[in-house]
């Protein structure tokens, strides 16, 4: 922070953040009669030498917004989208390289996946949304180091059986009973950071690696018997880490999807693990990082707000 | 409305129904070790002789909504859940005919879809959650006729190009230009009505039903080169009448999900139909009935509130 | 509908409607250094004759809905708005008089309130959203016959005493212990039709019309001695028609936020009506029409979709 | 982390949190007729001693999270509910000190207010739910020292003139003009750190400091003339810190919610500040933490997800 520019008052300016959230970008690539998609929505972060605009509302190292979601819109074009993070890697070399004053750049992206409607016709330009997760990309520059975090969100999965609770601590409010027999289901919302971060060495393949951990966290998932859902975190992370070498951290947010018995005895009838009623609120909240050995962490702690 | 139960007011009662919404019901069935997933959200209306709870606060006739959603439980292990539609008249029948003053039950139902995740484990328990669409069933009964409105929300669709509009009415207030390949999407909210009304008829088989007219619906989108979102809501319709006899009326609200063209001549770029971005609000919003000839409409006009 | 336009096929249109649904129109009104806000949430939906567009695509009886946005946007400088119910006025018969393939137009609008934020400057410029409820408004035209229909949502009230639910039918899925004091909480949504119907008579004052009517339903909902959430709602419809001449009929739907009394004896204490669990889902829905004696009722029964 | 508990695995187990989020709890204190609320949204997590649960599955450790729900309305009746503060320092206590192997505790809490609706009766016992914005409050202890941090989010504001936009960097993807009277509104999500830490201090007054930072913090919104939203948002800390001693740093995440001037000229009507259409997305987002001079920054970064 320079000193001319520190006001004559208590309150000093601390870490600060601007750009242009929820860019929505549909990127429609022909090859022949057959069309790709690539739909995302990019949210751009600059930051550096801020601290005039903050203090006297001068703008002249200000890049405006507008000009950042400009710059979303004409890279889709000049660059193409071959993944959410080769293509925020663009956008994050640019703010940072472009623009003295801007120091660091985070572009984060939600990413909707479509899937081929099949028809009897030539073409092939018809698409259904699928609605099973978002995908998540992280890039931050700082004009030497890449941090790149991928993730996903909303995910929703359910095991009817092979999940137990039991042996736990009790106190004067504990009113729980055991179970032997349980459904377990949760949101899967995921980060997992790679080791990539400079430019001297190759890229991951973004695509491919998305598409193995979604298949390893859902088979560990399902594979775990569970005693409790820290331990099947756990065993997802680690299933990620041990396959997956270009990771070294991933970290879970997962809402215990409550479902509940339901007590059919003042019916006369008999519920063996049949009937549940699906609960919204409250819902255990487990959260974990799950590390290689000796990394660092550096996914921050809360994915979620609660 | 009997004579002793009109207050000595100027203001009457006017139609009224009653019971508990959104009653989250999960039932899973054991083939050995393999799991089968319903999933529902299941909300109940009932009306009848209900004068008096109105007026003077007297529960006499009045079957309390925590029994209405003690009995969806209570069905789910009785009945099983074979289909939503199923389910639903199975509910709808017991309220009518076991309490005298419910003359009419409403039965309106949601599915959420379950995918089962393949492991080389084998148990198979284990399930993700699709996200594509929500299917909806609404099964009415009077104590003698039945009504059943099956339909589905939230089915986002594209197609990339084989659409056009032009030729439109200009008046003062038009500035848009003609297009003759834009993206065509929209987020389909459909209704369709069975001529199935009574127990002396078979039934329709409803989970088939349901899988034809979505395989109809998407491919009647994709494979209608379009000149507006209203020829194309009319060939989904006609699609379903036309292959699927138990069905008599089809009501569709489509919202035009706008993906606009982005100008990039000012960065000296030719956006040759490749980047869009997609619109929230405003959004057009196309509603439409399509009938087999002859008979009459009965879904109501407005499945969406705006 | 025209016999040229009827294609040799099994299925015919229906009732059918269009136009462009969330137009978010705010009016600034200056008066000198006070200003005033009007924030609107507008949505078109015309019909008429629109065979051709369904059957054939041809749009020349179309009105672009782009159109029918800018219109919006061009009658709050015309017009400015004076009240959300006036404004509807002005569009809907624009549009029916001005192209004569449109024979209806139906204008939904939401309205958002803001409270002026007290400063010690000479300015009145400063404004905070009141978040309380959403007001209503519907205007619909043929070019004879208006119908006005307010109202307002998302209005959560809560009598903490002076409620009590008893007296019911038990019947072999009962299990609910009767209550003779509990907390009865509700999300108001609620509808009322104007009289009002040809321009030869005195339109109502809109905005004191609903002020009024948002005072003597609260007053109403706090007044009542509850004995069951019926009793409340046809004492909310009847103040209103008792006070309000201009009013013929008011639907409320109203969900029942229940507030449990938690069990807080195992851990030895005692809950004296003091210590509640809000619940989501389920939840009791009560809908009833309250008329004015003679009256039709004409608001649909279907307020929300569950 | 105890080496006995270390998998013979590549994968570790970090940073980890654990319990029951969004106990909604509703107290109700009764003073004769006249009724008070507090209606709050209830998260717990807690972190320690938590190795084996994960990596093995043994629960010897957990106290279960519905435990932790029990708790929180335990406490209600033992303690009361003051503020959202004092009653998340007394659940925070509870855990760290009452179970050796939970080392620290993290409440947070939502509340949500309620106005009195004015009758005519004698009781006071009748409430709407105002909906302006959400009060937060997380408390943080780890046995020794305290944390608080309290704030707000969905507090919508707009200043009708008195903003301006101009002098900014122009880079090639540029094409916004420059503003000298436009709107400027946003939603407000803030956070503000408390210097209390130990128990030895006197604590604020978390009701009064509450009301008297929102105060603080809609004035200087109104108040400021403004060259850019960032110098807004530093105005808003600076004021906070300046008139509240109890506070050493504030942080806010500020969504620019643009207001487009709409052009009539197209209709042949000038536009003079009068008609704008409200946009959705993008938005600008700036962000930014003002401290007390010599204070460390401990709020995290981050206030939402984009």
């Amino acid at each position: 922070m320079a000193d001319h520019s520190h006001p004559a008052r208590p309150a000093v300016l601390g870490q600060n953040q601007y750009g242009k959230a929820e860019n929505r970008v549909v990127k429609i690539t022909r090859d022949g009669a057959t069309h790709h998609v690539k739909d995302l929505n990019v949210s751009v972060s600059l930051s550096g030498d801020m601290e005039e605009v903050h203090y006297s509302g001068s703008n002249a190292h200000v890049l405006p917004t507008d000009t950042t979601k400009n710059t979303v819109y004409a890279f889709a074009k000049e660059y193409g989208i071959e993944s959410a993070e080769q293509f925020g890697i663009h956008l994050a070399r640019h703010f940072v390289t472009s623009q003295e004053p801007i120091r660091r750049a985070r572009i984060r992206i939600e990413e909707y996946a479509w899937q081929r409607i099949e028809t009897s016709g030539e073409g092939a330009h018809s698409f259904v949304r699928e609605g099973r997760e978002t995908r998540l990309a992280q890039i931050t520059y700082d004009g030497g180091t890449w941090e790149v975090v991928s993730g996903l969100k909303d995910l929703v999965v359910m095991n009817s059986t092979d999940s137990e609770f039991w042996g736990y601590v009790k106190d004067k409010y504990t009113t729980l009973p055991e179970a032997h027999d349980r459904i377990l289901a949760t949101e899967v919302s995921g980060r997992w950071r790679f080791n990539w971060t400079e430019d001297a060495r190759e890229m991951p393949d973004w695509e491919k690696s998305y598409e193995q951990i979604r298949k390893h966290l859902l088979q560990a998932f399902a594979d775990t018997y569970s005693l409790s859902l820290q331990q099947t975190l756990y065993e997802m992370g680690a299933r990620i880490i041990e396959h997956r070498d270009e990771v070294d951290e991933v970290r879970f947010s997962l809402p215990n999807k409550h479902h509940f018995l339901v007590d059919l005895e003042p019916f006369g009838l008999k519920n063996d693990n049949e009937v549940y009623l699906a609960a919204d609120r409250p819902y255990g909240l487990i959260e974990a990082t799950v590390l290689r050995d000796g990394c660092e962490a550096r996914i921050p702690v809360d994915l979620t707000n609660l």
